[in-house]
């Protein structure tokens, strides 16, 4: 099969992370090393956070009772995981030998946990981040697979889809894309000229300096048909692309999107106006891809995959951002009032994403360029009201 | 004025047709005229369908009605219309020296309607159908504004979008798309090469042999800025594109995954597994079009347009094909059952779609080639099981 070749090696997988999402994604990939014992070794570990759990009356640690039980109690209870994952209190030890490492965990770790692996992990590593949204600040837009490979000094990919963890735990059906697009994919197979998008530095995150080291030729190669295999499940199909960035910010400015959806929603305007502010969104997303990310961003990532059109679709029918812009609407409330009364103490990712963006727009002087997300900061901020969206992003007759 | 040039004439607009969307579009386009004094006149003729009604009592023509009370009282009931609007119950007067002609009808009257134009009509007036869906048969797929291209001898555009006809009557806020893309769109301003879409057979439904009248010097120009100038509304916002099939095709194919949508909401998979259906329903009707319609068809009408991923939600989310199914799941019964229960003796649109298109791409070879629209087809005929839907759908790994 031209996809083993002469591999005398196998990749072993380690997974960062192992929250709700962490876990979900571990027992999806440890059900594929088992299926594919040609590619992967069986043995999945995953590191946890140790914590105290209590359980049958009595306070255990969290890695012993998951691998005691094969369910992680604490942020996946009542699914059964493989027993092929290994809960690892010890991040170093849990990595050591992974050429595949999958991150899944908080945003805010990201910097922490990479300080801990640098030097500790196998330099030809590949990562795939599995970490929702992107970093936004005034001065730039930086993904978060873009923060680990440059940390790591590894390539790192992306996946992102419309997918809920507990959702895909329970095997319910969903789809999701994996991004994937490392310089030299496979050196037995190099990648055709051509079919690799956009340059090097925009996806990779990889300073020009830091030389990325090749796959030695006795592991089977890290191409699109072998990381399919290690994500998809007849319950969770995938898709591969190239597009890393447009895979991270599709999962980010949906909710910003998703803002608006219930606004107009809130209004009484019918799907139809929901529907036009979800196509727009979308646009707008693929705009602001290309102004910020270069040619490395494809539209069809924002138009055809899991990871945009699909995301978008499920976040502006039900997901937080959505009811609560509609209750503050319907009930004539700010958002804030219905973020505290609904979230438990949560906030909401769209408002702070809104506001993120927006200075950002500001700073590069493109707030025009982009009407529906400045009319979302604009109504959070009290300037406009959702009424004036249309007006907002009307493509005026004169410009036609 | 580019737009203006040396025009002497303006243009005359006719509607063809006046139930609720016919007379909604009539709505539209008098605000149009009556804003636009230098492109079109003011007076917009309706063909309306003459019957009886009953008003205060007294038994009346409707035309006489509507031209009094400014109201279609028995199509679109307390919704003012502009009084520019002339209803006429002669179709041929109606017609005379109309330079657009917008039909907007129930297609089983095309042929009849346009028999009775034909040879009536100004040789050099251009189409835009509003007619919704497609014409497929074992043996082909055609699209509505092509027939009525054919039939009478002129260039046929067309409009579809996310639109509900007493929604924008009400001007609740949508968008829509107006695909119009004659062979020599202005003769002062000839379309630049490489702007035009696929060749010409395809999309203006025109054989070899008819010669299409250019439009007159007189005339302001019928470009994409006049055309969009005719149907943007505040509350109405219109694109415009040059994909007549992929604008048509949209309309009809939507129905059928909104059935495969609703089953799957039904099954209580949630909204990341109807999401899904979605995605894989967009990227097919995508190819549908392309595959049957040659290069005309773009994707992006599809993925980016009111026409295409804009309604595709709108009929998912609470459409009646989505409803229908989604309670066939829930109650176990048939969706024949359904209809009945549901419809009052009216047919669900997706159901006979499905079993069309299958019955054209069965003799085309095609099934596989669409697995959505296949299984939807095979769950109706009672071979598959809507369960079966993503491992009748699923990219198998082998494929990668």
């Amino acid at each position: 099969m031209a996809t083993l070749g002469s591999a005398s090696k196998k990749h072993k997988v380690a997974i960062i992370g192992s929250g709700n999402w962490g876990t979900t994604i571990a027992k999806v990939v440890a059900e594929n090393t088992n299926a594919n014992p040609d590619l992967f070794e069986q043995e999945v570990q995953m590191w946890v956070f140790e914590e105290q759990v209590t359980v049958d009356d009595k306070q255990q640690k969290l890695t012993e009772v998951i691998n005691s039980k094969h369910e992680n109690v604490k942020y996946l209870p009542n699914i059964p995981i493989p027993s092929n994952i290994v809960a690892n209190p010890d991040l170093v030890a849990a990595a050591k030998d992974a050429t595949i490492l999958i991150f899944n965990l908080p945003h805010q770790f990201i910097a922490r946990t990479c300080a801990t692996l640098e030097g500790h992990i196998v330099p030809f590593a590949r990562g795939i981040s599995c970490i929702k949204g992107v970093e936004v600040t005034e001065n730039q837009c930086h993904l978060f697979s873009e923060s680990i490979g440059q940390k790591l000094g590894i390539y790192c990919g992306a996946l992102s889809g419309a997918n809920i963890a507990t959702e895909v735990a329970q095997e319910k059906w969903s789809e999701t894309t994996v991004a994937y697009d490392p310089p030299d994919m496979d050196s037995k197979h190099p990648t055709p000229v051509g079919s690799r998008r956009g340059s090097e530095a925009d996806v990779s995150g990889l300073s020009k300096d830091t030389k990325l080291q090749a796959l030695p030729a006795e592991y089977p190669p890290l191409n699109h048909a072998n990381m399919k295999k290690l994500f998809h499940r007849p319950y969770f199909h995938v898709r591969m692309v190239h597009d890393v960035a447009g895979v991270s910010l599709g999962g980010a400015l949906k909710n910003i999107v998703a803002l608006a959806a219930g606004w107009v929603d809130g209004l009484g305007w019918g799907d139809n106006a929901k529907a036009a502010v979800m196509r727009v969104g979308i646009m707008e997303e693929v705009k602001f891809g290309r102004t910020f990310f270069s040619n490395s961003v494809r539209t069809e990532t924002f138009t055809e995959e899991s990871c945009g059109v699909a995301d978008l679709i499920t976040s502006c029918s039900g997901g937080r951002n959505f009811r609560c812009a509609k209750m503050s609407v319907k009930e004539g409330k700010s958002i804030g009032e219905i973020e505290e009364r609904e979230l438990n103490g949560q906030k909401l990712q769209g408002t702070s994403t809104a506001y993120e963006v927006n200075a950002f727009l500001k700073k590069e002087g493109q707030e025009q360029e982009f009407p529906l997300f400045t009319a979302v900061y604009n109504v959070l901020a009290g300037n406009k009201k959702p009424e004036d969206i249309p007006d907002l992003i009307e493509d005026k007759i004169s410009d036609a």
